[in-house]
């Protein structure tokens, strides 16, 4: 009989990202996007979109090289914090605990097979909205912002990876994430996952990395909900001289409307523009797409991918190499 | 310390409705909102939209008066079920299984406190389409239909209760239902609550019964999850002489883009436009709404709910039993 | 045999309003519809929407009652302007010429049969971007800007009149504006016009004052162009304590998408999201509103007008001088 | 001193396209572009969109090879179509009256320098809805229908030529039409112009038939007015076959949202999103994109435009004419 499904991390919390330009990466999230500012330390800046619940979803930190530094999820609960630590330990994968940064308490480090830094906690610092900032939205943390055009919440990251499969196996046993759709190539390789612990198509996507890198990333996602915003800020991008890497354009695997831009940083950011599909189905069979199916996988109708978007990711690595 | 939260319970599966002109309930569904006819039996009709995964979401039964027959919802998990079945049985608001019906298999019945018919199952059947309807976008059950503003998807159910607070206790503590959103009146009696197993706002909503009926129907909802999709349906419904009796507008509980409108057969039925907002926070406080900020919560933008919003529910009752 | 068109009023070029509260006004019009600041003099201040090419098509005049200053209508050429001069001259309404103002030059100046105030010019000064605000996009005269929900351009004006029927003459015989849709009562009388000199179905329109007013306006209108910009500056307006009037709704009366909302100082402005429906018929024949159509006329769906709108114009007057 | 603007041609009022496989461009035009058929005569089928006044806009010819029959402009009088037919004469490109097609009068035709069959017309015939199709909304000739995602009206038609310039020249001095926007290459060639009687930026394009054709046919475009439309009808297109050759996307040019489609008769068939910007200024400069300007022009945001967009027109003819 079927194992019961694991409920124990509940969402992505928060990204971290690096920056080589951070003046200019503050201004593309602040000015353009419309994120707010919570508080600075050190080389970081910590940013929220207007509907994040929490202290911050973003932390951008001054770096030599753009990529990202750690991304977090948050569990259920206590109990499935811990019980998800001691799954990690026994991996192998787990770094230890650190005490926490702003905006949340003590949080558990560990590494994909691939090399990305996650981190698993529980105890967050909610945002609270200062007087001239409350909204009567009662389920709004914060008034709408008047600058750009403003995303709403973080949604996703997608990660590259030299093993498609050997990290999508390491999230799903060892984190509870459900495969929901995923790219299977003629000679039977993965070649795309997306997961999730909700309804959402993916909190976490991995993509392989066809230059051979490791724990590398692809993108972060802000979630707008509103085809428009993406016609809205792909003008205001167009105007502002930011390079529009794809889109607007509806994927087929999620079914979302997106758009792709890369940041002043060099990081690229995705947006989407509506909910895609949500999954409710307990018994979901993960969607396959083959490789002749690929392209109506890939977009379903829009602008198509440019060959940089499956080679290009953060840190920047020699094609050389591959 | 606090107890875990339940994750039995997956997703609202299905509704039977009933309607005294069933050929008109059915035009108005399948010609104005595109749904699609799955097969016919007895007195009643089964329909889904054309994202919905399974054999059917609305059961379209004739009867003498409009109201809903029952709703089903889906478990995570056939132990989940049991685990469920259980609890209701030792509540005293069970009823007992049925083999199942079109559709679907076993099922556990048993009645809320104030009496609207529910029941719990595992066992599904999933919708296959025939050649000519596939799509290739392989997230979607069928293709997109050609018939008027096609809705995508089952969002929730909402019902009429003599004492709220009563009713959605009995969801939270005997199925796992989350509390997201209520109203809560000077008196401190509640005026409305708004429960979920998912990130959505709701999947259950209870209203108090200002005439004072038992077990009655205010309204199921189907999904766009585009705005102007409310627009072209508005269009579509005066051009049909078809009651809209609010909307289009922004409601504040869940956020949602809404619109109500009366189908033929006197069941009130909603269309959302977009996602609202979705709840990812496992610890989330629920939303008070006092008397005195309900307008905003109610309306947050555009048109207004009329009086007849408040009062008139399924099964019609006489005004005077207040 | 029918007289050929007039073709020598080409278009509504801007508008003054009186405003008791020029700091608000000021923010309402340039922080939440994202309008641009060209100059200041005296107690004026110059404004453009983004879309808008000449200098200004708002000035905003401090003065201690809200109203309309005046209107400007440009006219097709230097020699329609001659014709129209001398049609005015002869009519008695004319009041004569004035060396010009900020960003046009000479103008004759008239007033309508009612009292309003109105100017016609043919020699306009081009707003020119300085270069951190020029676009790529060259029919645009300056970058889209990145404060608040941006209005495009100047669409129409309202304006309440006594005696519709005598000033909507008035219009078509000296100026050559159409009559594209009107409401007529049962009395016969008319209780709204709607008049253009290009294939939109209004630059003016003219209701009946209830309050028995004269020279008295109603509101002025941006364009937006697209619907959701209509529930993106609701929520703007909602976040701010600006209050919504009305909207948004679907006019029959033009078929535009609309919002009504009083700007801080006391005047009406609406705010257009599409285009409506555009009439390039040369024979086109005035559609006609019975008293018992009306409904359909003024909300095609959405939300309703209140009592309000039909009888708070500015200035404002004693509703006992009825 | 300049010479007055001609306002002799008022509209656009109908378009033939020729198709090798009738009964599919049929489906295409009714079943996904929810156009209406009017009525049927020898090998011809006239269609209308469902807010096009007329009793036809579009006259669907069986015949070997897809391209344009002719077009038709509506001028704005009588004595205007007496003027236009005296200057056609004159010019040598009048070819001479017919008395009239289903749904006009008598209509003088004429060819451009390149060969494009073009007519001019005043009388018409209005279309008048059975009362099944009657609608409230007195602006709109019918009911809007239930069948696809259905288009509004006709808006505008783009043709192939040898010599860009020398057919603007005679558009505009036969014709009257006022320039709006065009692509001057380095050596100072015109690559394409846009041309219009009204505020529309164009009734009429011209692009430089790359293949070296004569007399062939670009696109026509039929209006939606909101965005969502575009996205819908990609939806059904992807789902039914139908080739989407580019878009969604935003043109500089215009300011429009486009989307390219191949009916299955072979012709290529333009859908607009909004109203783009409207031109009401009588003095307008056209506005020229140079060469390394051009990118912008073409294509603002979105869906790039492929090779074949400059290559294919109807007919077809060999690339090895060039």
């Amino acid at each position: 009989m079927a194992k019961e499904q694991i409920f124990d991390i509940a969402q992505l919390a928060h990204v971290e990202i690096y920056s080589p330009k951070p003046e200019e990466t503050l201004w593309f999230f602040k000015e353009l996007l419309g994120m707010e500012e919570t508080t600075r330390e050190g080389q970081s800046v910590y940013l929220r979109a207007y509907e994040d619940f929490y202290h911050h979803t973003l932390k951008v930190t001054e770096a030599k090289e753009p990529g990202m530094g750690h991304l977090a999820l948050r569990t259920s609960s206590q109990p499935a914090l811990e019980r998800r630590v001691k799954e990690l330990e026994a991996s192998g994968y787990g770094k230890g605990w650190i005490e926490g940064d702003l905006g949340h308490g003590p949080a558990y480090q560990f590494e994909t097979p691939d090399g990305h830094n996650m981190e698993l906690l529980w105890d967050v610092e909610y945002y609270t909205a200062p007087e001239n900032k409350f909204s009567k939205l009662l389920s709004r943390p914060q008034k709408r912002p008047l600058r750009g055009v403003p995303v709403r919440r973080l949604d996703h990251v997608n990660l590259l990876a030299n093993d498609v499969t050997t990290n999508k196996n390491f999230l799903m046993d060892q984190l509870g994430f459900r495969l929901r759709e995923h790219i299977v190539m003629n000679d039977g390789s993965e070649a795309g996952a997306w997961m999730s612990v909700s309804p959402l198509v993916h909190e976490l996507a991995l993509m392989g990395d066809q230059l051979g890198g490791r724990g590398r990333f692809h993108h972060l996602c802000y979630w707008y909900g509103y085809p428009q915003h993406l016609s809205d800020i792909s003008d205001i991008f167009v105007e502002n001289d930011i390079k529009i890497e794809a889109g607007p354009g509806k994927h087929g695997v999620s079914q979302a409307y997106f758009l792709y831009v890369l940041e002043p940083g060099g990081n690229r950011v995705e947006l989407f523009g509506d909910a895609g599909y949500l999954i409710f189905d307990p018994a979901w069979k993960p969607i396959t797409w083959k490789e002749e199916e690929l392209d109506k996988g890939i977009i379903w109708y829009g602008s198509q991918l440019p060959e940089e978007f499956f080679m290009y990711g953060t840190p920047t690595i020699e094609k050389a190499k591959v």
